[in-house]
């Protein structure tokens, strides 16, 4: 079970709404994917321009926990501008925190990403801050009392990737509330990567929506975090410089 | 499908059968693993001597296709001797080639696991051997009219992982039989990069009769092995150096 | 060249001072290893207590340019105080800000980092602050205008090296004074791929204290530090999947 | 000191002759490298054509051993022709034995390696086979009495570096005989990787040859193996999880 804030889920995958080829398309992955959370954009959804045509529309709302989040922000103040836009619309309290330092990276501003957080904690939202894999800003977030920390695993919609396993097996050992490894990922091993260092979930969106196929990388991405997150709790076993026989052969003979 | 020679198999993991801690769990794992090919050693099957515990009593043999192995071969002469034997039980007509090299590393010796090869094929075997990654060893191999190739990802039981992909995928490439990944793997993580990479299936042992909780890492690989299929049917999204917004902000405004 | 502040330096190894086996091999590594920048603990230099040994003394102290750091410190206030001690003694202008944020990775904190390294500069000080490989942090240090960035490769003394290449390489890629790869090298060759991503230095210490010969350790860093700036500036050739013939055979014939 | 059959060198470089932008350029790029081992395809080196431009017109031959390789050959029976083509010259008693395999791959064929292995060193010569990083066949190699084992990086003139630093370490550990690594190195830090592992020596060709300025680069890798000898030798820190203090403050006090 996922515990975030006062929601209970039995998915551990968080999934993106942006770039699909189309909203059937989209409609389609998000199910095989069994998503209990789906991310936006507040920025990209229409939600005070119901003449748009809408993700939303094709979705039942009902059936999911929206987690909107600040995309598009570069400050702590748009960031929160932008978070309570997304709470008057009645449809979630939670946040996913994005301030963006750098255009060319989409790399999060660790000072920004603490001001909005904290603020928004203040407010009453439940917040989950996209973040470096920076150690101690993991720490000071969760610190502040946010409800859950997104370090990326690399870039958003880079698909390189877990490139500092280390960084994100330290922030989970250290935390007391969810990590959920978000952005960078590419492929249902990255996805279970994440799950096997010991990751509550994982966030995906063009991993998915930009495969040559995005509702059967969906399923593979649903079926790719099960099996690392069972990984993770069957033990696995460790690694060792020489072989060890499947077959041993004490005392056996053959004639 | 994973065809070999005449079989098709639903199922694209292989699972070994040696150190599970008992033949309850053994059991147990087998079934959740949904595998369709069973491998043993067999040295170590009992066949001819009924008064001993034999894995095969718990197990509804008429429900799998057995691989026997020849594990505990160093020489070609005693490969075939050890298939031969297999095959008197009556049990299979497939035979995983394995003679070691080493003891230390448990890594096959290419020309002894030639001649084996080559010389069982004349017997009229379905022949799959366990080889290097070695790229034109495995082609001299599927040349000899061998029915799947079956490189190691890295030693046997050593838990490593996959160590050279790039081998693993030139071997893909260029097979027109089966490419089964053999030994090594640890994590379902690595199943899933086998599969990802273009494998046929993948061969366990170990990572499952060893992890702390083997039947739940039966189900892990399970799912990590068709979440690397499906991953690899669904074709991932290319690594860049730099983000891709999943949330494209152009033409957006928010006041 | 590499250049600090008003420095000028040709040596990009920067060497620590700490945990050799005695000052008579300390001496000979800093002697072999070519450095022109020593870094030492302010706490653990005994300036102060003359009548305590102290590394300095076996070190023509004229010889070197001398970077202090605030190792100990757990807030900016303890850094800045550590700082200030240093200064004092009237060697050193330069200052490594360390503010460690976690006793058992050693890893920086990096609001404190921020806060010490800008009260610092306006106190007139040389910063060169300890930091991770978070990108946006290392800019606003840049932006606050420290006179080098020193992101970890990884843990202080961890020896693992450079897990995160692409962070460090993005860095480079922003900074506009230098980056001096601090923390977790372990061997030449990670010095040397330090250099290749573009580093201007980099700074080493339980590499070399710790290594069963420290002092031939530091002249194989000393030269793999030379060796990864020269393979930088050459200019390697591209990775490619397949095989280029160093051999070409076009229109060779041989009887 | 590296010791082939009867000769003994200073320099661990080995390096090939192919592919430099003009004769100029490559010899300068020797000179510097203090490479004392030239290597060249007999194919290309117009010995029997006195009216072709020839590398070794501007070189001094007396300073170096030179090592012809067999490149272009497909069968032992080439390999076995090409070399008594180079003996017959007068130059040279050593032998690169490379047989490929694959033309995409330019990867060994192990069966035509070893038995022109096998045939050559019946004639008397000085054997140094081109090889996959196979561990049992490098073994078979030597075993037939071959004087060095020249495993690959990674596929000729691909700059992928060092793929399987694991089977490369098994061969290192289990030879008598000098192991160079041969082929895929691409930067400086590669070459030491291959050192530090325990390499004899490092082969090189385009990695020089095809860099921007080949001979900067001959001077790094010629620096990076040093480095990297040495660092083999020195002894590294073991690598750790957690990190541990270059400056130990246990009964320290600042006041």
């Amino acid at each position: 079970m996922l515990n975030i804030g006062p929601y209970e889920f039995s998915s551990r995958l968080l999934l993106g709404t942006g770039k699909y080829p189309n909203f059937e398309i989209q409609k389609e992955a998000v199910e095989v994917s069994k998503t209990e959370i789906l991310t936006f954009s507040v920025r990209r959804m229409n939600i005070f321009e119901p003449s748009q045509p809408n993700f939303l529309e094709k979705i039942d709302v009902e059936k999911y926990n929206l987690l909107p989040n600040t995309a598009g922000a570069q400050t702590a103040e748009e960031a929160v501008r932008t978070a309570k836009l997304a709470k008057a619309s009645g449809l979630c309290d939670m946040i996913k925190v994005e301030v963006i330092g750098c255009q060319k990276t989409l790399l999060p501003d660790p000072v920004e990403t603490l001001k909005a957080a904290e603020e928004l904690l203040k407010e009453g939202f439940i917040v989950l801050p996209y973040t470096s894999d920076d150690v101690l800003l993991a720490r000071r977030l969760e610190e502040l009392g946010c409800h859950a920390i997104m370090p990326g695993a690399s870039p958003i919609g880079s698909g390189q990737g877990i490139i500092n396993p280390l960084n994100l097996s330290l922030i989970m050992e250290q935390s007391n509330v969810p990590v959920i490894v978000d952005a960078g990922i590419g492929t249902p091993s990255d996805a279970a990567i994440a799950m096997e260092l010991g990751a509550d979930g994982v966030l995906l969106n063009t991993a998915v929506s930009g495969a040559e196929d995005p509702v059967k990388m969906a399923k593979a991405m649903r079926m790719a975090i099960e099996a690392g997150r069972l990984g993770y709790e069957a033990g696995r076993i460790p690694k060792k410089r020489y072989a060890t026989a499947s077959s041993p052969m004490e005392g056996m003979s053959i004639s």
